[in-house]
């Protein structure tokens, strides 16, 4: 029998997908299976009684993870649904892998105790994690569940910032000391008879827990059992520090492909470690938000949220946007008369804007990827705005010459078509260093530059283009 | 001696930094580095000596990926400098982590044998990736340098799809029977003596190749030694098809936290394997791609690319964009007649066209994302869709009716007013259904959803924004 046809990622992205059609495409199935539960109807047909079974034999199958991605998948009916037939013992572990839009649909309906007992199947980082997300205060009720000892490390772990290493730190750590035997690691090891996941390497530590370096699975296998520990471990190691910041850690993570890595506190005292299993849901977090935020949607959008929730989340930008088209639309309205004067200044005035916003937002793209990717230092700063301003500079030339010539071929005017390039050109300017700018001056200030960076640049284009274009058709036309 | 002190993230990022401001701020240093290698010139000054011996000493201290990232913050010629003082031994794995732009600036300078020699210090595998993404076809100098046997494994490697699982491949996996002892195994990899990078399992095959499971190295040190291979492993496992979209294998690393996994052919036939350290590029390169191709951005733009190639690599979204923008602008002057008689229409038709845009662009950001983590089913699209048209519906009454409002006021004309909120209302329809449409009907067609869409929607709702309002103003106003 082949592994692979048995468990592959396709068959489950199969089963993935019958699932949310069997739930998405009939409606009875969703409200059977809600009051089948709550025991007040009986299934009136032998179809959907198979379909019910179908449902049942996948989510029984499905793992976790397949099974978060489904709820993620659902509307809000639906996914009420198909949680409740999500067995006990395998809720906490998809509610871990679910993101906080499941949460709020779900937890809504589970009491305080019902929530704690599904998390009860997850390690105390989990819960931890969990916890701190919810959008209900269960950290006291958490805390009571637990030992003195724990209580005091949760306590430790809640305080560190959600975007720093701490949050996402592990407890769970095997330490050896350096004056043993690989021999004895490995006997000690078998006596422990299991090792928390993404373990690739042990700790090493002494006495005061001081990390001294680290011992490979690799090396403990491929080494005589008679090698010390001291003389056989890896002395160079990278440990990070609970406040450092989780994105950039990935980074390094990424640069050195690590598996994991210590975490120590300033003393070099070992206080737990982080692995690659939560630094890519680091890097997947990082690059999601960096893309909605830069399309204007809030952090916590969900596809499947249902319309008032959804025109909660976008109202906010709605707004920004609005009012910054209503600055702009003051500014042509400043020109009243001189459009009145000459109207086909109203139809060529927005490819000078559109043409501004385009750059500025080509020139902030690449900033902000090149300020997260610690590309942007202070000796090579003038050099990227002086190229920005060139490339706008050349481009301005280029196509601000092909839309004048277009303009005078067009409305038999040079001098209109001669505004026209002039405005092109130093909108283009204007967008290039207002694109290298705002990402620059917003991380400066400790915001990030991908939030709400392309609606002001596409507010300066827009009113700045207005503004030059008619200002000068002013000045040289009237 | 703590250890975090010693080789901790910071101290590296700092010594970037130190690094980039070296090369960047005198343009001395520079010239003299590329002189002094071709022997022209001596140095004229102490200082200058000094910060050329700090730049040896860090470019001597920083680890190859660390010296790729600080090639990549660099202009042209900085790059090159810096690229004459890295040591042999260190240059294959510094063009390794180094992204394609930094080899075309680097590798114009070299011959094929010196570029060979640098690849020498990499594996076969590390090669053949280099080697594909060339900008010179090295593949025939580059095969000639191997074994029949590595040949066509290479030649293999080298016809899979670029995104596709099998061109991040790795040969090199240590393979057991199932029948033999975990203490034979540990034997084995004592004499073995090393492991390929990020090993954390084996792979069990029967004598014809076939994958049967996996043992974790893990399993090898906490079980007991004479415990049967095959009783101990793993058979319910994950394994790839060489065919297979990586991005797609990233997802299911991520759902199943995994660190390495095995790659199989049709029949069950063991391949190779793909690792977590290779996954990440994949999440970081896509991500990455998304965000600049959604900014307008090619794919391959550098941003310390000097002014001629920036311009190059940019102005193809530019001309895709005053093409669109000419659109409307033509639109705008078949409505003239209109805007002559009422001029405020000019400066109110850019607040239509402007919310459209936004609008639209929440709509396809959130696709775009829904689409890449399989949330769209064809179950789940009617839903999506009437959502999406509710949320138009809501804020087009909401805003519109507040735009509508604040118009009557500022013109003292209600019939005006109530043409402008007509047209939001209309024009949030519009960009709602396009938003969810363009990205479905582009992954319908094998297109990356992700190119270009942006640019589309805004050329609709632009267009379609000017021509409704213009439209309505001439049908109820004139």
């Amino acid at each position: 029998m082949s592994v692979s046809t048995n468990n592959s990622a396709r068959l489950r992205d199969e089963e993935r997908a019958r699932l949310i059609w069997l739930l998405t495409t009939d409606k009875a199935i969703t409200s059977s299976l809600l009051n089948k539960l709550t025991l007040v109807e009986q299934f009136d047909s032998g179809a959907l009684e198979n379909q019910i079974a179908e449902v049942g034999v996948l989510v029984e199958h499905l793992k976790p993870a397949d099974l978060a991605d489904t709820l993620e998948a659902l509307p809000a009916e639906e996914r009420r649904a198909l949680w409740l037939l999500i067995s006990e013992n395998k809720r906490g572990q998809v509610l871990l892998e679910a993101s906080e839009n499941v949460w709020d649909d779900l937890i809504d309906q589970m009491s305080d105790k019902a929530l704690l007992e599904a998390m009860n199947t997850l390690d105390i980082d989990e819960q931890i994690y969990i916890v701190q997300h919810l959008p209900r205060n269960l950290t006291g009720r958490l805390l009571a569940t637990l030992s003195p000892a724990e209580r005091a490390r949760v306590r430790q772990v809640m305080n560190y910032d959600p975007g720093s290493v701490g949050a996402i730190m592990e407890f769970e750590v095997i330490t050896v000391r350096p004056d043993v035997t690989l021999g004895t690691v490995q006997r000690y090891l078998r006596r422990l008879g299991k090792m928390p996941e993404n373990t690739d390497k042990l700790f090493v530590t002494d006495r005061e827990n001081k990390l001294l370096g680290e011992l490979e699975l690799k090396t403990i296998l491929i080494s005589p059992a008679g090698m010390k520990v001291g003389d056989v471990m890896e002395r160079d190691i990278l440990a990070f520090h609970p406040d450092e910041n989780a994105e950039k850690a990935a980074r390094t993570f990424e640069r050195d492909n690590l598996i994991s890595a210590a975490l120590v506190d300033p003393a070099g005292k070992l206080m737990g470690r982080i692995t690659i299993d939560e630094i890519v849901d680091v890097v997947y977090r990082e690059t999601d938000n960096d893309l909605r935020q830069m399309g204007g949607l809030s952090g916590d959008e969900d596809v499947f949220a249902p319309v008032h929730k959804a025109v909660k989340t976008r109202w906010a930008w709605l707004a920004v946007n609005l009012c910054t088209a209503f600055i702009a639309s003051r500014v042509i309205d400043g020109f009243e008369h001189t459009i009145s004067k000459l109207v086909a200044l109203a139809s060529l005035m927005p490819i000078v804007a559109g043409i501004g916003g385009n750059t500025g937002n080509q020139t902030i793209t690449m900033i902000v990827r090149a300020l997260a990717l610690q590309y942007i230092q202070p000796g090579n700063f003038s050099f990227l705005i002086l190229r920005e301003m060139g490339v706008a500079l050349i481009n301005g030339l280029v196509w601000g010459g092909i839309m004048g010539g277009v303009t005078w071929a067009l409305y038999g005017d040079p001098a209109l078509g001669g505004v026209m390039m002039l405005a092109m050109v130093l909108n283009l300017l204007v967008a290039a260093l207002m694109g290298v700018l705002i990402p620059m001056v917003m991380t400066k200030f400790g915001h990030d530059p991908a939030v709400g960076s392309s609606v002001m640049i596409t507010a300066i284009t827009d009113t700045g283009g207005f503004f030059i274009f008619l200002g000068l058709a002013t000045i040289f036309l009237l």
